[in-house]
């Protein structure tokens, strides 16, 4: 091989709608001659066969991963150390490794545990998408097309790994931004994590409540938007949660701080400070949205 | 007149989103004669005159009032007070009285002062639509169509007057919902005011911190949808809010009690507890998703 972005064989541990999507990505670029894909249920391998997410199907870790040039780990978050340590041993000089973890300090704690020596080769990732339904079924080869993909990089990374990896999810049509895996966690916390929190914690408040049917007859479009992430999936989100427990920890308590100046303001009957909160809301989520589209 | 649905002048206070899609409604039903349009700015009163909103634009409001059928009264919550003031002296025996406030305890409140004897002419109302913009230009015959419409009748009124103004509503295409005000301002405390709130505090405490730009940066559609009453109106939220204190800070006394049990889960990885949470949210915001879709 002469190009650096080009992959021979890509592994992909996990073939949903993450791993899925990465693979018909690559594919779609004309970057990969081969995806080999593991599972954790033969319902799901035999649907990404069928779907051309992979060519085959891999049974022994060692051999496919030994000759891969690029392995995606897009398991949940809960056995990513389970395919670390099944794949450190086995890493070719030539595999650079990548993941798809929605938190990243939890990452690379479990990777410097597992790779020892080999941790160079593995360059954490985070790409900002996701979609209303998950598994094979739901993966599209433009998923992560123009959307951030954020890449915290370990000092033991070579440059020429970093750019492999930053290469694969360019490929995918993803827009890369470096941070430090600390960084990463705290701005998640802040923009997403904390808001799933809130807004689980309103609609199971409500839902334990005598009269939830005649509440939830009045509610309407504003409830509508601000509860949409609370259909999202539990288990995955108890573990986003976990693993990213002291960023968020540290988030809730400032927007505890937050609602009790809120709190007081309305307590006292204070217009002008609500006004003033409202105000500086708005004019923030306007500018927001009017950059947004701009990209 | 023999049909008690039909109404020869109605007279609107307010010929914005609400007061104009209110007389839109009316006149694309044919039950209305006259309408006669009272606003504060004239730029407003002749857009409502040249968009065919109102027929005539009102100078003398004893006059206007005084052999008015119906009055909507669809201007700011802080000018309703001054118009019920104004209107009371003037009613005629058939005249029938509604309004569109969000909140209904505080309306009645104020009824109950300027209205004296003439208070069973007065059915509170509150139409549970809304759009993203404002002002007459925005105002749609079918704003209310197939939306719930809450009426919180006085014991004042008589059955023949509860009857007028849902008649009126009906006509709009709205859904009637009979509340108690109370009973009304607890419900929308709960499913709209505090979600608001909850969204203007997250958004006003990103917006005031140093890294903004960066942490707005990575914000994705889950933020979006959170946050998208956010960008609500400052005066209109402030007003609502003070308006429905008692029942908002209760709501808020209740969610703040939530996220400390949410809060406590974390802070010892409980992860069952938090899943469970999750759960109930998910399925709550799932069932009341497919109920909606069948409505």
């Amino acid at each position: 091989m002469t190009d650096a972005s080009l992959f021979d064989k890509v592994v992909v541990f996990g073939v949903g709608l993450i791993g899925g999507s990465f693979a018909l990505a690559l594919k779609a670029a004309g970057q990969v001659r081969e995806v080999v894909g593991f599972g954790r249920t033969l319902g799901s391998l035999s649907q990404a066969l069928e779907l051309g997410i992979v060519d085959r199907v891999g049974f022994n870790i060692g051999q496919e991963v030994s000759s891969a040039d690029l392995v995606l780990i897009a398991v949940p978050v809960g056995r990513t150390a389970e395919v670390m340590a099944r794949i450190a041993p086995c890493l070719g000089t030539q595999t650079v490794v990548t993941d798809a973890g929605s938190t990243k300090s939890d990452v690379v704690a479990v990777a410097r545990e597992h790779f020892g020596d080999r941790l160079g080769q593995f360059v954490p990732a985070h790409p900002i998408a996701g979609a209303e339904n998950s598994g094979a079924a739901a993966a599209r080869a433009d998923l992560y097309r123009q959307k951030h993909v954020v890449l915290t990089p370990l000092p033991e990374n070579t440059p020429r790994v970093v750019a492999r990896v930053r290469a694969a999810w360019e490929l995918c049509g993803g827009l890369i931004k470096v941070l430090d895996p600390g960084e990463h966690d705290q701005v998640f916390a802040a923009v997403s994590h904390l808001p799933h929190l809130l807004s689980f914690a309103l609609v199971h408040d409500l839902a334990r409540r005598d009269n939830r049917e005649q509440l939830f007859s009045f509610a309407a479009s504003g409830f509508r938007d601000f509860t949409r992430i609370a259909a999202s999936h539990p288990e995955m989100w108890r573990d986003i949660c976990l693993a990213n427990r002291v960023a968020l920890l540290d988030e809730l308590d400032r927007y505890r701080a937050q609602l009790d100046e809120l709190r007081a303001s309305l307590q006292r009957g204070d217009g002008a400070s609500l006004e003033a909160a409202f105000d500086s809301a708005r004019s923030a989520r306007r500018a927001w949205t009017d950059d947004k589209a701009k990209t």
